[in-house]
């Protein structure tokens, strides 16, 4: 029996007045505020819907609701150059002192002199060798502390800006919203997983082990002053892009997601392999379109190309998100 | 203000009053019950007690409890054969009738003649060779159906069983009580990743993604039907055992743990960099002391062998649960 006195009574009913308005203010709140009231938004609403309902054909049970996330161009921008590519080239002008044979080496040269001409006629291997003079022969732990300075110092040519300012708004919502619905959010990129691991918690909410991407060797080694320590060595390991990214999702994750976003062909085979699985699924593409506030580009970009997966996406039905129609803001430039 | 009629406040009441009886008993629940009041339960709970305190200077925020596991002989038995390499043998049975080239062949005429010193004597060719012919040119889903079936029909020939069946009670009850506050907790082991996954979700409540071990390479390709899929090729990719383990927790795991239970000299890379994190750690051992309900063995063992990982974890103070002792219970036999 509530045996309460009357004054008790009214202050668990005004408690209990507070909590009930905040939980209405809460299911009223339009999800997505950054997304137009178009398609695409419609399109992940409807199918969050349908795979959390328990009544619904479509019904996912939590565990099962896996969503991938491509990075760059999906999750950030990716122009006019990788953001990784320009950490390793900021490492090399930082490195240029102690490494006086640059002056005349190339790719490091074309680098140093500013020579992107240069630079790109070095090739995939001119790139390799960037990579592993920039991330490698040091502790995972020394590497994340280089990235986490080169973060907090370095800032976009274009918006003056640090890079992690220019993750999209709306993909930032869209992965919130679907956590909120149950489901677990990865990345799945080609990026460098040790590179993406130093923001991807603070920037998008993903923890280090939900982030997939590509790798070096890494060598256990007890230190002469004997502690035990893991090495980047300058050999890959992984390359998390194309038909990497299923073999990624089936090494890391081990179950076959029901949505999947991406923004290029080096997205496709992890877009084929989520629509092949049974039941509801949700493919999404994001498509820069927006030359004003980002950049307009696709299939004759040598960053981020669309093409194939384009025309795929157009015969599949799956969701393309133009970016000038479907955004209302693009990036969450606060951080 | 309240101005809810008395029944409905009587109702309240009664649901109130049931909520927090619940709540009560769950609190007054002693933890780990299939554990001796002993050191090793003690010294869990003190651990727990002062990393889950944000008063304490031990505090480790909820994102950075990192616990990890070994399989073999740490959450479930190992003798007299890893259970995986029974699967295989098993395997080999199965399908010697679509190889009659096996009854001429090691390490296949061992296996089929049930002649393990002459399987032994094929060293570790002949055991990489069996489990490639077990374990890849399958697609991946297809092996888990495979093991899902072995693991349905298959009894443990000591206790006649399912193997399922030989997981330990008081390691069960450690990963949850360890989950329930806050911890995630993730398999790390020697076996092969695509075979723990069929039952570390429903045995464990580890789900996919949280098991790290060890792999084949994994190829993409579209099927002549079109279908994406994933094949498991014959070669192996990765080897989480000794240096592997550290190796595989930064790999997918990307922090470094602060608890990590093993029992054999496999598991000391991952228990030595687990203790060499900054902070309070908790290293623990699986000590196999008990002939009458499970095994006795460690440093003269071919399987789990236990030698000089036994002789870190008493000169660092390293917690090793003595099964005899330290378990009320060893199975939970109701698998």
């Amino acid at each position: 029996m509530l045996t309460a006195p009357a004054s008790v009574r009214k202050a668990l009913a005004a408690s209990l007045g507070v909590l009930c308005a905040a939980l209405v203010a809460s299911a009223r709140a339009e999800p997505l505020p950054s997304w137009n009231d178009t398609g695409p938004r419609q399109a992940v609403v409807d199918f969050v819907d349908r795979v959390t309902d328990e009544g619904s054909a479509d019904f996912v049970p939590p565990a099962e609701r896996i969503a991938v996330f491509d990075n760059d161009g999906t999750l950030w921008a990716e122009q006019p150059i990788y953001f990784q590519f320009q950490f390793a080239i900021d490492r090399v002008a930082a490195l240029a002192p102690q490494h006086p044979e640059w002056e005349t080496t190339q790719p490091f040269k074309a680098i140093l002199d500013g020579d992107l001409e240069a630079l790109a006629a070095s090739g995939e291997k001119g790139i390799v060798g960037v990579m592993a003079a920039t991330h490698a022969g040091m502790t995972t732990e020394k590497f994340g502390s280089i990235v986490d300075s080169w973060l907090e110092g370095a800032e976009h040519p274009r918006f003056e800006r640090p890079y992690t300012a220019l993750v999209y708004q709306p993909m930032v919502e869209l992965m919130s919203y679907l956590r909120e619905h149950g489901f677990k959010t990865f990345i799945v990129s080609g990026g460098g997983v040790e590179f993406m691991r130093r923001f991807a918690e603070r920037v998008y909410g993903i923890p280090p082990e939900q982030v997939v991407g590509s790798s070096g060797i890494v060598r256990y080694e007890v230190s002469a002053e004997g502690a035990p320590q893991l090495l980047k060595a300058p050999e890959v390991e992984f390359v998390d892009d194309g038909p990497g990214k299923p073999v990624g999702i089936n090494r890391f994750i081990g179950r076959r997601p029901i949505l999947a976003f991406g923004n290029s062909d080096g997205d496709l085979e992890m877009l084929q392999y989520t629509a092949a699985g049974e039941g509801l699924r949700f493919m999404g593409l994001v498509h820069h379109t927006d030359a004003e506030r980002e950049w307009a580009y696709d299939r004759a970009s040598h960053i981020g190309k669309l093409d194939k997966a384009l025309d795929e996406a157009k015969a599949d039905g799956w969701t393309i998100v133009d970016m000038k129609a479907d955004w209302k803001t693009v990036f969450s430039l606060s951080q």
